[in-house]
């Protein structure tokens, strides 16, 4: 169709002037030589499969090769010749030497951690003395810049309108007397699902006297970390320390030496609380009232039972010594959550509380979740274990569980 | 009822006898003291609740509130008072030293792979002298269980009765003069998806002389590791080796130093690959036909377009120099997906190619995934990142994606 609008066009070549009728594509044409590599590999196997399907024999025994590989991922292992198995077996010979090496590189790994654990502790110290108001920061140490400001500009309007009604509303608000950082940590655990989950209300007004999580780690003898639960004085108990102690291995499974991935939890500690006098949360009474079905006389008794309690977390079930014994099910789900929930302690909530607080480290995570979902179909929430050479989820890979015993 | 199966009740209070008809429970009864903290605690605050509910101007202040807290988790740290949100400041300036300090960790941690990498290497060195046949391994060398023996001599009597057949089929069938192991690294980059995904037909008579992977490590200037694919002398190119260099940062971002999760790959370069005359896969022509609309004359040209290949990996797109400058989201992505893979080869297959080979780990894997997606809903296939202090899926996120370039 000739040009309506005008425009001169240069020659008759203009790309508007001409149709693709046709389009040939060949590969590995960079040069006059031209290779088609599709018809080459195609057509002798054609012809050669054809001609053997006409043989019966042929076919049932195809028939029955491949009812054997079905679901048999080993199959074309199996298929290879005598002398390649031979050599196969020398390659995982030398494979079970190198898990030896990458076991050794965990340790390593490990005592790096314990190194490093030493250059954190001051910082940890800093962070207590601002939470329990042992130290008020000067103004160069609150140097950091907010993305909030603005937004708290905007909160502030908001609240001088409603000024009286806030007061009585919150009356700490604005209250510059405060000490430190209220229920820091309770503020945290109530954030992380894992441990909200664990969290009853009657564990509340306890936690509010926690004010420091440690995780003091053991190099060797055992390899491992402790999680130290450090209250003020308080009306509940009379330990100024609670601890769980985890004993990690990172040893090849002589059984299923390739599934090794790095060290895994493999036992825990609690410790005994010294409940003060009716201050046990963790166990309740139970009434029940009996009637004798032939007399019909009733009495009371009362039992005492475990109660849902965060508190239970410094009594796990105990793990067999005897590694034969195996475990029921309930109490192995159980223990493979109050691992993570140990280690989600140790690798992301201590070393950066502040942004547990904060809700910042959930924002994070939360990103990743869901940009992962869209992809994936699900991730693990609240926690990326990328970064985390100790944890084996293959391991102990249950959901958080609420850490209850009924 | 009375015991009808004749046997001895002791007194009167056995529990068949006995039907109970209430129950009370009362926590933290461990003494004489009895504590009921549900009822203390509910009392005292619904009442203050209803009392505020009857002044509108309470009412509409809280709506305000509810409000702006709606979809922010943020706002509860807007209503702290202002002390507390300084010392927040002060909490955050020291997390960022922690986070300087994470970083110098995973430096640690990078050093400690290259000092391992030369552990492994005599080992991987052994593996492809197997490979290639220029060793063949000792008995001793080749003593290791095979869970499948029992599935091989079954499979033997099997292949025993359509033995004739089976020769036909695969002439190499228990051919004693195979060398090393064939194919040995294109059996196993087809084995995992997210490299089977980039090869293509005409890829694959070449990756059968693939005969090493090796990864290099890089301590610094810059920190990272280069993967070197070996080649015997072939008909496709003259190299006798492949290079693709992945630089990588372990520094927190300055606008974000809270997201840093460790080291991350930043940069890759691939290496220049001398195809032989007509042997490059990379690159295909088209030829056109074009019709002039207006004369009717026809005339052919040849376009050189880029094809699908597993070599393209090799001429990655390259990044702006200038960090300034935002890639456009199909070099992002294609970018991302090839840090995925270099990271994978790296850490994955180049430490465990026989088990990729059998298949062992992606059984391995698989059950993983299967375990996993019961509770959570799927993970990430074939590839559990959890021992991996160098992996950062939050900065690379994308699903392993075939290399195209189109």
């Amino acid at each position: 169709m000739a040009d309506t609008d005008g425009k001169p066009t240069e020659g008759v070549e203009g790309s508007e002037e001409l149709e693709e009728v046709e389009e040939e594509t060949s590969e590995g044409t960079d040069s006059e030589e031209e290779v088609n590599h599709e018809k080459s590999n195609t057509t002798t196997p054609e012809a050669l499969a054809s001609q053997l399907m006409m043989s019966p024999s042929v076919l049932a025994a195809m028939q029955e090769r491949l009812g054997s590989l079905v679901g048999s991922p080993s199959g074309y292992i199996q298929s290879l010749p005598k002398a390649v198995k031979r050599r196969l077996k020398a390659l995982k010979k030398q494979q079970f030497e190198c898990t030896k090496i990458e076991a050794d590189f965990y340790k390593e790994v490990h005592k790096l951690e314990c190194k490093y654990a030493t250059l954190y502790a001051p910082l940890f110290e800093k962070r207590k003395a601002v939470v329990t108001a042992s130290q008020e920061p000067t103004d160069e140490e609150c140097e950091w810049p907010s993305e909030d400001e603005k937004d708290e500009e905007l909160a502030d309007e908001v609240k001088n309108k409603v000024k009286v009604e806030e007061k009585k509303l919150e009356s700490s608000e604005d209250n510059e007397d405060v000490k430190g950082i209220p229920q820091f940590w309770l503020t945290i655990f109530k954030n992380v699902d894992m441990l909200s989950e664990m969290i009853q209300e009657h564990d509340e007004p306890i936690l509010k006297h926690l004010q420091d999580v440690k995780a003091i780690f053991s190099e060797k003898d055992p390899m491992g970390f402790t999680l130290e639960f450090h209250f003020e004085p308080n009306e509940y108990f009379t330990n100024s320390v609670l601890t769980k102690q985890y004993t990690m291995r990172s040893e090849p499974d002589e059984t299923d030496p390739f599934s090794f991935e790095g060290p895994e939890i493999v036992k825990c500690n609690g410790c005994k609380i010294d409940w003060k006098k009716g201050k046990n949360v963790t166990v309740k009474t139970v009434k029940k009232k009996q009637k004798h079905k032939g007399s019909g006389t009733t009495r009371t008794i009362t039992k005492t039972v475990q109660n849902d309690s965060f508190f239970n977390f410094f009594s796990p079930p105990a793990i067999p010594e005897d590694e034969e014994t195996e475990m029921d099910e309930d109490t192995e789900a159980l223990l493979a959550a109050d691992f993570e929930i140990g280690h989600f302690i140790r690798e992301r909530i201590v070393p950066r509380a502040v942004l547990y607080f904060t809700g910042e480290a959930l924002e994070n995570d939360d990103e990743y979740d869901e940009e992962g979902e869209e992809e994936e179909g699900g991730e693990e929430g609240d926690y990326n274990e990328d970064d985390d050479p100790d944890y084996n989820p293959q391991k102990d890979q249950s959901k958080p569980q609420e850490c209850k015993q009924q």
